[in-house]
This record gives C-alpha cells, sequence and structure tokens, in this order.
C-alpha cells in the first residue's frame, strides 16, 4: 500500500474542497472513531458466527468503513509528521519484544 | 507498507500464543476501536492548537495508537478475506467520483 | 430521572419487538458505543468556540444522542443486575476520596 | 437518580480542580467515548456466554465504566443546557411512536 501516494491523493481532494481548515489532529481523531464506529456497527447485533459469514454487500460496507478509517488515519498521519509504515514497523518489533519466540 | 507481510507476521504471534480463538470478525472490530479510544485519548483534553504542537512523547503515544489500530484492522481484513490496499483505493475512486475535479 | 421505570417501557418494547435475543451485555455495549460515536460526529468538524454555540436543531440531534446512549446503558445494567443511580454513587464517592476537599 | 444533585457535585469537584477549561462541548462529549471504550474493553475478548456471567470484579469494573459515562454526560448536558431526564423522555415518547403498540 503505496500510503505516500494515498496521502497526496487525500491532499488534493482536500485543498480542492477547502477542507484544510477541518483538518487539524484532534479533529481527525475524532473522524477516524466515528468511521471505526460505523465499522463496529456493522457487527453489532450479529453472532460470532453471523459475523465470519458475511454476505457481499455487508463486506463491501465493512471494506467502505475499514477504508474511511484507514484515510482518515493516513490525513492524521500528515498533519503529526508521521509516517504510517514507520509506526507499524515500529510496533511490530515492539510486540516481537513483548512475546519473544521462544529459544530452541 | 506491505501489508501481507506484516499480517504474516501477525499471525505468527497470533498462533504462537494461541490468541486465534479470539480473533473473529466481531472481537477485532471491537479491539480495532478500543485502540482508537485510545487514539482519542492522547488529544481529549488539548486544545486545537496544543494539539498541532505535540512533543516527543505524545507523538510517540500517537505513533503507537495508530498502529494498534491498523494492526487490528490488518487481522480484521484478513478474517473477512479483504484486502487493505484494495478496500482502500476502492474507496479514493469512489472519493474521486463523489467530487470530481472541475472540468477546464 | 426514575431508571426503573424506564427500563420497564425499554423492556416493554423489546419483548413486543422481539429484540431480546439480540440484547446480551456484549452487543449493548457495542450499540452504546455506536450511539456515543454519533455523538462525537455531531462536534467533530466544529470549533470549540461552534460547540459552545449548537443552534436549535444541532442541539436536538444531540440531545437525541445522549439519550440514545443513556438508554443502551440502561438496557445493560438490567442485563448486569447493575443499578445505574448505584453506580453512580459510588463513582461519586470514589471521586470525593481521591480528590477530597482540603480541610480548613 | 436526581441528575441536579450529580451534576452539583461533579460542578463543585470541577471548580475545585480548576477543570472548567477543559470541559468545553466538544472535549466532554471526547472524554465520553473515551470511557464508552473502556466499557468496551471488559467485553471485547469475553464470548456472549462469558459475558453474561461476569464475577464480581468484572462487574464492578463495568459499573465504574458505565458511571463515567453517565457522567461525562451529565457535564455535556449541563454545558449545553440540557436536561438529561427530560431529552431520554423525549427519546421514549419518539421510539413509543415510532414502534406503537398494536391495537387491540
Amino acid at each position: 500500500m503505496d500510503t505516500v501516494a494515498i496521502t497526496q491523493q487525500l491532499h488534493a481532494l482536500r485543498d480542492r474542497m477547502d477542507w484544510q481548515r477541518f483538518h487539524n489532529p484532534k479533529n481527525l481523531a475524532m473522524a477516524a472513531s466515528v468511521e471505526m464506529a460505523e465499522l463496529v456497527e456493522c457487527f453489532q447485533w450479529l453472532s460470532d458466527a453471523q459475523a465470519r459469514e458475511l454476505n457481499t454487500e455487508q463486506l463491501e460496507a465493512c471494506g467502505e468503513e475499514i477504508a474511511d478509517v484507514v484515510l482518515y488515519l493516513l490525513l492524521l498521519c500528515a498533519e503529526l509528521k508521521l509516517d504510517m509504515p514507520s509506526v507499524v514497523a515500529d510496533k511490530l518489533a515492539k510486540n516481537a519484544a513483548r512475546w519473544p519466540e521462544p529459544k530452541p
């Protein structure tokens, strides 16, 4: 996933629509959390079994909400001058250190 | 960001820790939403101006929460057999159709 | 606020609509969190100043989302056999102990 | 639940701690949503069956998070000059109109 190219597309749209004044880090975190809740909403009344067997329409809805969250997080990363691939790699390394593979 | 390789690392850790029984789509969406709230918590008492001038420690905390959300969303995508780069590309295309560039 | 009477009304509607099978504690917590996000959505693009000067329509929308959260929390309390007024009183007492009034 | 008396207690603590500058509607909605996520966290890895059989410690944790949400919503209502019992009653009336009892 080319996060730099995606962010450029997001910024082009933002600038064209004059949304920059709304896109401070606090608002972007809120917006990401609202999209996240729309993802949770896809599952709220489903049993665990039903949640494993979504139909095409439900899967498409989930995919769209996941995308919305990722896109707002990319906009947030840009405002904070964080690189998403780097923070993700750092967290993976931290997880690996916390739960190390057992030595042979 | 190589989402396939990252997902493989997440699955290796999950299998080693025997977390698979917890990782149904519903639980993963909830877990992602909890991490998202930890990101919101970074900003909850800050002014818009303060949120633009995070110090190193605050930035690191934000980065970690962003990573946690992305990692749970990757696990969720894997359970739903969705490809994160594809759903993100689809959403960008949808946005471009919704707010098209004005013709010259 | 007569939480017992309100819960009775909620249960009467739930039983009439045959929603009981959906109302386990986990789902109710998720549903409350989704309503909470709809409350957050009311504020997401507003400045702090604008959020202090909502118009009648915005206030009504906020009030409705607040009510939705409270109603799901009452349903959750009922499932968990918790009494909302009691848990609120307990938390107030805990806060008072944590930040005691200075002695004269 | 005497929401007026509770709000007075909350305001007394807020004023004593000099928290008023943080308590604008936007921040209070965010804070309520963060507490809500802590409630969701209580359930995130539990099965539906386990969520119905919480032990004393888990119930106490849930109760505390529910209380935290209610308390922030009361603070938010105060800032917005909304009366929680009234907005809850209005929503119950709206629900009753939306799903009316069948006529005999």
